[in-house]
Parts: C-alpha cells; structure tokens; sequence
C-alpha cells in the first residue's frame, strides 16, 4: 500500500500567499467592480531592464539556429553567470567567494526549500518568528518538527523578534543546529548590523551550528556600512549558507533565476564528528535532481550585472524604495508604528488588532491588500506587511484610501 | 552540530553522466585535436521549433513593458500551458485528463527526483534495472534502501529485464508500493504494450501501489495502437502518474518545461488505510517549494501545441528516428544484437563485454561517446546505450569510425 509521508499531516494551513490569493479572488468576484490594489505579494510590477530583454532576445535567437542551439547546460549554472555574480556581489565586497561555490538554481524559494535535505533529520532548526513560512513549512514536510500546537510546531526553535529587539533576533542561549536568518527581513524590512551578523557567525562556530542567510532583499541596502552579504563577516565561509534571487533585484519573479552560495570551507558533519564539505552535498543534490536553469534566462541574469543593467537595477530598487517612503510616511501620519522601509522594499505596521482582522477590513473598506502578520508567526500578530512592489500611482491611492478609511474609523 | 543526512553516505559513485562527462573531458585535454562525436547522452541537437522561437520572443517583449510583464505565475503553470497539454496529449487520444490536473514544472528530472518527498520513508520502491539512475538516488537519499553491495541497494525492488522479457519488466510476484516505469524506455529504448500496461494498473489496484510512469519520450512512439499515455489503460488514473518533457520533444533540454499529470482520482493512504488525494499532496508541496516556471518559457511550450508546432516537433522526432535507424542497422550489420532505436531516440547495443570498458575503447579507439549499459544497473552490463540525437553527417561519421574500428579489431 502506497503510504503518505504522515509529516504532510502536520502542516497547519494552506500556504500563507495562495490563502490570501483565494480570499482576494473571492472578494473580486463578489465585488466585480471593486479596484483591489495589491500589496500583498512582494511581486516586482516594472519591466525587466532593457540590458536584459536584450540579452534575452539574442539568447533565444542563438536557440534559433542548429549552429549556436544550446542543450543541457551545467546544473550548476554557466560560468558566464557564475563569475559574473561572483565578482559583483561578493569580491568587490572583500568577501572571498569564487565563481564555482555560487550554484544557479530557479528560486531562492526552492534553494531555501531544498537546502534542508542534505541534513539529518533530527538537527535542530532555529528560525525567527515572524518568518518566511518556506523554512518552516519544508522542514516540517521532512519531519524535523513535532505537532502544531497554539501557532507553533513542536521541536522548533522560535526566536522571537519583535519591538524589544528591533526585530532582528540575537543567537539564543541553547545551541541550535540549522538556523535561518533573513536580512534585510522578510516580513519586517529590518537589517542586520555586522555586530549582530558577528555574534551569530561566532555562535555558529562556537556550537558547529550552520547559518542559512536568505540575502534576496540584499540590493535594497542603501548604507554602505551595513553589510550586503554575510561574507563580509570574517569566518562566515565556514558556517553560513547564502540564498540570492534576481526576483527583487531585477524583477526575475516570473523569469526565474536565483543562485545559492556554498563556500567550499562550509562545513558539516557526520554523526561521528567528521567533517564533510557542504558544497560537495550540494552539489550532489542539485546535479541529481536538477538540471540547471533555461540558458536564455541565464543569459538575461548575466546583463544583471552589465554596466547598464547595475545602474538600470538600481534605479527599479530606488524606484520601489520611493513608494516604501510614501507608505512607510502614510502609516506614521495615521500615528502607527512602523518598521522596515528603509533598506527593504517592505513595510512592517504595527496595527495592534489581529492581523487576520485587519487584512479583511482593509480588503473589504479599501480595496486593498496587504499581509497579515499572523501569516509570519505568533510574533506577527498585531502587525501587517506591505509591499512597495507595485506602480506609484497605486501606492498613492492606496495610501489615500486607507487614510480615509482610517480616519473615519477612528472618529 | 550540523549533520548531514547520513543516506547520502550511502550513494555509491558519482551521477552517471557527470562521470561520462568527465571521463569525456579529460580525454580530449590528453587529445586536444581528436574530435570527439557524442552519443551519449540524450541532448537535443537541433534549434527550438520556430514556432517556439516567435512565442519566446513575443513574451520576451512582453516583460520589456509594465503594462504587460508578468510577475509571479502560478506555481503550477499558465492555464493556457495547462490546457493546451491536456487536449493535445490526452483528450485527443481518450485519455480524460483535465487542465488542473498537471502541473507545469522545470524538467521531468525533478519532477520524478521531488514526487518520492509525498511518501512514507519506509515505502518499498521498485524500478526496473536497467534504471534511469535519478528513480534510484533520490530515493537513497531520501533513506529509502539500505546500503550499496554488488551493484545494488539493499531494500530496493530491482524489476530484471533482459532478453527474456525484451526489456519490458512484467509485475512482480511480491507487492512492492511504488514502482517506476519508463516507456519507451531510457536506457533501452524498448515500449510496453497495452496489455502490460494493464497487467500493470491491475496489479497496482490489487496491491494499492501507485505507478509512477515516465513518458519523457513519448513523441517518437510511430504506431497507434501503442499507448502514448499510461492513462490510455482504464483505470490507471487512480494508481498512476505521469511524467511528461518538452525536453526531448522540442529540443527544450536547454530551456527547461516539462510537467506532471496527476488526476485527482489518483489514490494514496495514510497508515490507516484511509484514502488520501495524491493531487492534493503534490499541490502543497509545489506551491511550498516551487515557484513556476519562466513566463517566456511556458510561452514557447505552449507554442509547441500550435498546428505550427506540432508539425515541427513531429518532423524533429522523425529526423532523429532515421538517425536511430542508421545506427541500429550499423550495429546489426556488424552482427550485434540490437533493442529499441525504433520508437525512441535511444538504441541499446548488446556488447558482451564490459559496457565501460566498451565505452573506453569506444571513446579512445573511434572517439565516439557512447553510455555504459552498467551505469544503468547490472543488468545493463554487457550493453551498451547510444542516443540518436546528433547531426546527420556525425552519426554517420561516428558510425562509419566504429565500423571500421570493430571490424580491425574483429580481425
């Protein structure tokens, strides 16, 4: 008899962003006329750079002609891409990464998803609450968590983030195994200081521990001390783990690329204490269940990082962290308390009712739509998350319109 | 500590095709001017339809407009992907499989790599040998087998094939839940029949085992009255899912789509025997841990079902069959015997001796790149696998170099 994984029984509830796509699409559909503003989904709304529809364009003609087509590529991606975000991203930071420890995948949700199968399963997983539900959710999928119970999954570490902390989580006192950290964050829009990224590398090798650093949001960052990549944190190759996507950077959220950093110093362990290279794991993985990304996406990335495609990206982040402003600006004149929107193009509101509450008052009385905090964990209720992803004039109305729906509330 | 899954301990050598390519490359650095015809692996060797080159290019330009660029798409592909599948390849030939019933993804390697994460780890496996190795390591790394000893894992149901079945593995006599099936076959390029496929949909009813069906090469099948689907076969919707490719159809080995039909009828059990919905378990675990694939791609796979299209794709898979016609008749003149290379691009040459030192004398002696038939299991030793995919002039090139080698060496 073909048996289930009975881990999939313990998962708590639907994906958080296919949920609210269903009730967004059910209140549409009730409200045919309704003009839903959406800022929910961290989804990029500007066209790809033309540096890369330009490379695109001339990779599919090169797919046009017996001569120049191209079958399967490496599955670690080509070296063309490989070196070109080694170089940008990580050696002109003074982080000593080489263009093979980088691995071009189709998604920094399934790196982050995926990563955990190289590990036994009974490590100890630390994540921060609120969080990325992708961590939580594969890792119960692979057992490695107990039942849910009262908003949380037994046998994970849930370190709490909230206004105490400027949510931005210390190493805990007990050794975990396996531990995620996302900065600048998602869902909050906070960053980590090189002090705070110290104090988790020296943790990390303090208890042979592993750091998987979720980087996605990292070309948000517009103060030069902070740092871009945990490899500018001095021993970080031994212990961390690095996702980068071209989603947010580029708007390659429905092109698909993202590349996964495993220095060829990163450790891990057999259950005897020897030491085994992560990146020969990895590797592993990927080259048995992968088959590397489409070459003309991959050549639309490479253009990322061309001269013309690093100023026309830094101008879609300028741009979305333009309507960050106005939105983190709006919610301050309504008298709340915000985080993120700074480096990130996200918006952390502390709205004080339930989360779940407020994300329907504002989609049924504003039209609009954001996440609630609950979605993220027990320490995201009471807030919600808005996105900066979309055009400005719809931020702009949607601030108008939560204004008004606000202050009429509040009268 | 951080320790690793220890199952990949287990895994016995390195993925067959990156030991070829390896054994490859390191031949022509010895050789640098030997020019080296690859019949290995199953890599496309003509340009995209242009069908599929003007759709890719359409969407392209899409992305290069706000108005029109498309972010996030549904994890589970385009409707319009979606649909075009299910009529062309199922609804056509009787098969009632709908829309929402397959899952759009990245490559039929991770699909058949990821669907055993659904199922209990104490699931027994079967797979016919010779075995596409990827139904094999993904399940040792999932810790389903135990250890590596004689050419096989223990735990494992190795389904023989040989001479005496004609490569087509029959049901076992034990019960076995999961099975994996591949028609026409990769490595051997042989097909199964309806009435074996019957014989299979019944013994996975009697015993509630699910089939998993791999039918990545079912363009080259030229007649009728074979079934291009398992779900040709009553009843096999509720015990078996398909795995289908653009890859080796339209040459998309370079630019990524495939997809996975899972009917919703398609059955599998909790520990207590209660019926659980197979759709809805892949659902979750793609929505979690994938994030679709690239618009522009799906674009170009949809054009694949355009009358344009089909007419390209159908004269692709022809232009390959007549390659595989001339190295079969090369071969059976040579007084070996052959299999497959008439409904698959494959052809598998029965060699006697040793398949990887055949593969080295091969590669030294006629710089010919051919797969070790024991790179497949051990009952594919002693047999050689050879692709059709290749320019005209090099199969009959590397066909006249083997001739002549194996004819001085036969003297």
């Amino acid at each position: 008899m073909i048996t289930i994984n009975r881990h999939y029984d313990k998962l708590h509830a639907n994906y958080l962003f296919s949920t609210i796509s269903r009730r967004v699409a059910e209140f549409q559909k009730a409200n045919p006329t309704a003009n839903i503003i959406k800022m929910g989904i961290g989804d990029f709304t500007k066209a790809l750079p033309a540096a890369c529809i330009t490379a695109f364009h001339r990779s599919v003609d090169e797919m046009a002609s017996d001569a120049t087509f191209r079958g399967y590529g490496p599955e670690q991606g080509y070296d063309f891409l490989r070196e070109a975000a080694a170089r940008v991203e990580f050696t002109s930071r003074g982080a000593s990464i080489s263009a093979d420890e980088i691995f071009i995948s189709d998604g920094a949700k399934c790196d982050t998803g995926n990563i955990q199968e190289l590990f036994s399963t009974d490590s100890v997983v630390a994540v921060q609450d609120p969080v990325y539900p992708v961590y939580v959710d594969t890792n119960v999928m692979a057992g490695r968590t107990g039942e849910w119970s009262e908003g949380r999954y037994g046998g994970l570490v849930y370190l709490e983030s909230g206004e105490e902390n400027g949510f931005v989580a210390e190493p805990p006192e007990i050794p975990v195994d396996l531990v995620y950290l996302c900065f600048p964050n998602n869902p909050t829009g906070t960053v980590a200081s090189s002090a705070t990224l110290e104090r988790w590398v020296e943790y990390a090798k303090h208890h042979r521990a592993l750091i998987l650093f979720d980087a996605a949001y990292a070309a948000y960052i517009r103060d030069d001390a902070l740092p871009h990549t945990i490899y500018e944190i001095p021993g970080a190759e031994e212990v961390a783990v690095e996702f980068r996507s071209f989603s947010k950077t580029a708007g390659f959220t429905g092109t698909r690329c993202a590349y996964t950093v495993i220095p060829k110093r990163c450790r891990a362990f057999a259950a005897d204490g020897s030491e085994r290279s992560l990146h020969e794991l990895w590797n592993r993985r990927h080259t048995t269940k992968f088959n590397g990304v489409s070459y003309p996406v991959q050549r639309a990335a490479e253009a990322v990082y061309s001269a013309e495609g690093l100023k026309e990206i830094r101008s879609l982040a300028d741009f979305f962290l333009g309507n960050a402003k106005i939105i983190r600006e709006g919610f301050e004149r309504l008298g709340l308390k915000v985080y993120g929107g700074v480096h990130s193009p996200y918006i952390w509101v502390r709205t004080g009712s339930d989360s779940w509450e407020f994300f329907d008052r504002l989609l049924s009385d504003a039209h609009v739509v954001c996440t609630p905090g609950a979605g993220f964990g027990r320490c995201g209720e009471g807030y919600v998350r808005f996105s900066a992803f979309n055009a400005r004039s719809a931020i702009e109305e949607a601030m108008a319109r939560i204004e008004r729906v606000m202050t009429a509330e509040g009268t």
